[in-house]
């Protein structure tokens, strides 16, 4: 069964993971307590040392878990117990369940960003080197899945790694903004702290290199949401590139395909087909993706200082937004690395249309002498008839008189040449190249 | 970490079960087909054989069926390379991908809708016997979390009741509406069967012991979509039961309480708690089957003969619909099974507004005798001065002339009494106990 | 703007009609308590010759409904006012906002099923009539979008009318199972009407043409909830439809075309184009459609015996999940009944492929000598060959020696001959045309 | 009916004020060509003269759009004909519909921030004043909906306008990074305005007061999910406050109230009752809000260079959530500006479990002489005794000698003084006040 996820964003986002983050937050905190003076230095080392998720049984932990409801539970009690005696009392000091599993999750997120940001390069990557070679290779440009007017293939790469790139600033602006510290005690106050409170905070904070809060955030699940959302985005922005890819790959339309490779694409019956399969895979994650996005994005209602339910539907939907994510950008990396182009097929169908698909072009040409509205009844008619006829747009044009009275053969002809109608489209190419090596440094 | 599914849920969703499903429909299909005249019947017994999930490497399927995108083609390639030389030619004979993985999945949904309706009958049997225990024990009824009228725990658990029995009537409809063979070849056609399709469709389905459909449903995903609503709903109506509990244990209402048990419950630092664990386990259950089934929901946008997509999501989001909302219905299960109800904490909650919450009793008394209108005016004076001097409200009732002139104390105090206002509610929870009576067949 | 909503449907859920439902509970309640002796018989006259929608002022009432945050308060309020003063007493007697509010949308649902039954039957009747007329005109089935087996565009049409009629179907099931009467006062328990509350009940729901409820269901919403699914499940089937009919309609396929007309489907720049109107049209309606099933689906978790919130939005997402269903529908009917079949560009499509297409057709052909996993293996060969060498599969397979040793050209011929190759698709289109006119009675 | 809406934010998102944006784009379009030299500036002031909603038909509009299945297409028309005769042929030039469809609705999202940023000062501000007045109002800090530790009412009202504040900012975000102009025409190639696109579309953003885009983003919608997505969070951080409310307002809990107004909150049926309005109102209005948001979001999937259904649902889903979002935030306004809050109640419902709410205050004053764990455990037992007998904590831990050893009855009495026990409230609180100033520039 395709897994719709990376191994690496599963292995971030695995029980064993989420205990170990959940541990470097205790070992963090009893060294910040450690500096503030309120665990003695010896017990703090003693707890570090024991915050080694591979000194736990999994399987323990996870049904204590679920009977207590709360993994943090049993994790600081299997903790207490295997620190020194004398350090015993300090473990979790001035902590609630919250602050744990938050700053965990927190942490395995900035992990899950890093690995999309990567994997988002890659993609960016691919993409720009496509749009450098086919800066100037010439397809239809489609609206409403119909022709419209020539376009280049690189400007459309150009469009997907603008989405690429424009992902990675996103989720880039999440890790500064969003991932933050979780720490506030049983009820958001840290009250146990009593004054040491706030410095425990910013220790901590600085332990774990995370942005501090400036209020403890128990119940107000904006940033995660945001930070979800962002993710979502680059979902959803790769689910647009493999539904271009697929659409190019039609068997009537033929322009792009999948890279071909052993035991990939077949079908159980049918020999001659070559089937889209990283296409369909990085769609159907990128609804996985989106699905799990509305679960967080519906949980803020959070009540009063811990939620009742929707806090903890986010311990399984904020991994699996980031676990499918991963596997559409992984599924579009491959798929645009891979892209065979068909230059050919591209030309083939700008023309299927007799070159109809310029009528835009022959009547902006034709519009300085008779006015733009004039001008588009005439090509109008002009491509009506040329479909009727089943003739070049370019033949019908050179018999029609209010054409040729201000237009010779060869201006009709230069006005019907894909090439000479791309406008702005070098720019544009050039401005996404630009921008995705600005956000990722490169060259 | 909480699973919020069940053990046995996730077991029927299993990769393994996945594959055996698959296979029971190869070892269905070869027989059928032997039944037919078309494939020899030791070529039969050869495949059927070999229809053995413990044969296949699991890890071997997965890796080539996210190759090939689809998990059918390692399978039958696999189970090719496994049987008689001989019965090789016969394997997946007239099937497709889609014909294997669809009624597999559905073979699975059976399973699962079997898993669901006996958690279901157990939580309705603990909550018919909650609305039986507690017939006559009044509570204070609420709207929008205001004290409204009184009801009896009785029934309020008969309403749960009534929402458990309605899952279950629903998902027995599905069952035989939407849970039928998927049979059609490459295109929906049967083509590669010749004149033989309909037969062995009809013998295929009476192997497997499903209904036949009447046309392959490749991409007509409403039955699936149906049944999954079907599932979301009863996770829906979980959530509507855990609600209700979890606002009942709040501090200061303290009308239930979850069983407790050692280790479940507890705080990581407060030492006097005892928190819901099932109910919050089952609304986030809740809000996770939810998630999947928007995913489900949103992908009947199919592509002709096979989606690019949406039928791949459905390999995941199919699955997680089930084990949530079966997490859901246990967590309920567990809740209901072990409720402790504080019928002392019912009676001084409802008598905390001082009477006032039987106004509408006294102003439905009153009214025969002053009009409705005036009555509501009469009654809504003597409750504002009730609440503004913080009196009984019998007592301010009994200082209102308009009142006085027309009933007496002692029907003053019936008209008070919560007893003696709860109408048709006996009726009502007959009615329940009685449909799911008739639905479990059970008494 | 397109409006996403059809006129009729837009009526139903309008500001009046809602009133009018409400009103229409109103008076049938006085009739019902007149009935069971509790209101005076004038009374009740005088009650239901004000329940007209015209002698409210709407404006008055929305403002009211506002602040009250409830619009059954102020509509109760004002038909006090309008009653003849011996009638006063008796309005609104025994019921809660909840009953009215909600027995008021049961019959505008009622209407808006029927409604929608109505133009699912012109979906289903243009569909029928495709699927006839086309029985036999062989185009491209294609999975994951590329080609794959012969289907006949009558098949495809079958399909079409299959979703159709089962969407019919599914909400005649809602009309008698879900769109029941809501009555049960304050809380639930019809106290106010003392011992008459079931025969009120019974009365009342005989009154309005609905069956009556077991129990009152103020916050058990699965009825409700299953009602919008079915509604949701229509509209997705409709987008199932046009997504077919979209992608028929690019310009690469140019198998259909939506009907022109004057003002249709034209570009505001390019002269040529003639774009798809009601598949997009279809499409969005259902996108909108989904994401209002999702705020009903989500909504279950009602509090105790009224909710605060969940059930307020209901109020509009209802509403809009049947008018964008309708939508959908009505767009989907227009795009069908208009649809332009082009048998000869579905044969050239066919034909593009060289033949290929078929090669399951002469892989099945050849199995019987060779067996079928080495006829496989052989047509696989002489395909690729094919494609690599632009030549007519037949050409290639009967330069093959291990193909003509068992086959002549004659044979082979045949086994690529899309018309040879359709299976039971004769049979699939009768029992789809059989199933819609049992359901809609029609012949 | 409540229309979950407010009334300016549907003026801005209404059918004139949608074509008088359109007319925005014509006006500024001609103005900008006019600039660069492309267009006679007569022409262009007869145009931009032109540009008045007024001058329009709506219903003609409306049915014309309908028609051609965009909008664009009848106003072009429409303006073409207002124009001078010498103006016509310059109208629209170079744009496509999505052009003026998108900017126009850039436009009005613009707007739409703006009155939410508003809104969401006005909510910050009262949610300040509240934070100031109760900065030490103690109250039950409650977590899982179990009294958990103290906070005060000013702390909660610190984390409502710490959402408020974080909700403008992340507003003000989009505003510039995502609120951009639209330009690119037929395809995205400008190509209509030969060499001139780029210079146009720098003017046109000048004269629209748009930052202009690097690329045309026609099908690239992460933008308009990314402002959908802010919106949406707004709206679900008024759910988070609208929910915090209605708990509060149990008839159980009584700690705050919604503002008493004639005609607010009443009940049709019972006298006594003073329901909430703006909470379930503005839980409501946001359930409807996140539910156009998961239409906006599962639209990326957008084909080539524009799309077939997935754009056309943002025409009615963008203005369903800017206009839900803006009644969530209306309702939290209103809903916070009139709250009565209770601090007697508070202080109640604090000391109603004796003590043991501050059962963790005593364990952390007595771990320093026995542990933390070990403190954990005595108090746990006395909690648990105080529990059984229904005695005040602080008497329990009075006559108990693990304790008592260590701590005398004063040191016992300050540990459990809910005062003594709210940690870092003070500097949270000065905290958000403090970003709220900042983010609003006020003080």
């Amino acid at each position: 069964m395709p897994a719709f996820r990376t191994p690496e964003m599963a292995a971030v986002f695995s029980g064993e993971s989420r205990l170990q983050r959940m541990l470097d937050f205790e070992a963090a905190l009893a060294r910040a307590e450690a500096r503030a003076g309120i665990v003695p230095p010896e017990a703090a080392e003693s707890i570090a040392a024991c915050c080694r998720a591979e000194l736990f049984d999994p399987g323990e932990i996870e049904r204590d878990a679920a009977l207590a409801g709360v993994p943090a539970i049993p994790v600081v009690k299997k903790l207490t117990a295997l620190v020194a005696e004398a350090a015993r009392g300090y473990v979790h000091w001035g902590a609630t369940s919250q602050d744990v599993i938050d700053t965990g999750m927190v942490l395995q997120m900035r992990q899950g960003i890093d690995l999309l940001e990567r994997d988002l390069v890659a993609v960016g990557s691919a993409c720009a080197a496509l749009a450098e070679r086919h800066r100037a290779t010439p397809m239809a440009g489609r609206t409403l899945l119909q022709h419209a007017l020539p376009i280049t293939f690189g400007l459309k790469a150009a469009h997907w790694l603008d989405l690429a790139t424009r992902s990675m600033e996103r989720l880039q602006g999440t890790r500064d903004d969003c991932l933050i510290l979780q720490f506030g005690g049983a009820a958001g106050t840290l009250a146990s702290l009593g004054n040491d409170g706030i410095r425990v905070s910013e220790l901590l904070a600085k332990e774990l290199g995370l942005p501090s809060a400036e209020l403890p955030w128990h119940t107000d699940r904006d940033r995660i949401v945001e930070t979800v959302c962002a993710v979502g985005i680059a979902a959803g922005a790769m689910s647009k590139i493999a539904t271009d890819a697929v659409l190019l790959m039609q068997s009537e339309v033929g322009e792009v395909h999948e890279s071909a490779a052993e035991g990939k694409g077949g079908s159980s019956t049918m020999p001659q087909k070559r089937n889209p399969v990283d296409g369909p895979a990085a769609l159907a994650s990128a609804r996985l993706a989106l699905g799990a996005v509305t679960v967080v994005l519906s949980g803020m209602t959070q009540e009063h200082e811990r939620s009742v339910g929707a806090w903890q539907a986010e311990w399984r939907a904020v991994p699996d937004v980031f676990c499918f994510t991963a596997g559409a950008v992984r599924h579009v990396e491959v798929l645009v690395q891979g892209l065979e182009v068909d230059p050919v097929a591209m030309r083939r169908n700008l023309q299927s249309s007799r070159g109809r698909l310029l009528a835009e072009s022959l009547s902006m040409k034709l519009a300085p002498y008779v006015g733009r509205h004039r001008a588009h009844e005439i090509v109008s008619e002009a491509s009506a008839r040329s479909l009727r006829e089943d003739r070049d747009l370019a033949e019908v044009a050179a018999e029609e008189g209010r054409i040729t009275s201000v237009m010779d053969r060869e201006q009709i002809g230069r006005a019907l040449d894909p090439s000479s109608y791309l406008g702005a489209t070098d720019t544009f190419i050039d401005r996404a190249l630009k921008r995705y090596q600005e956000i990722t440094g490169l060259r």
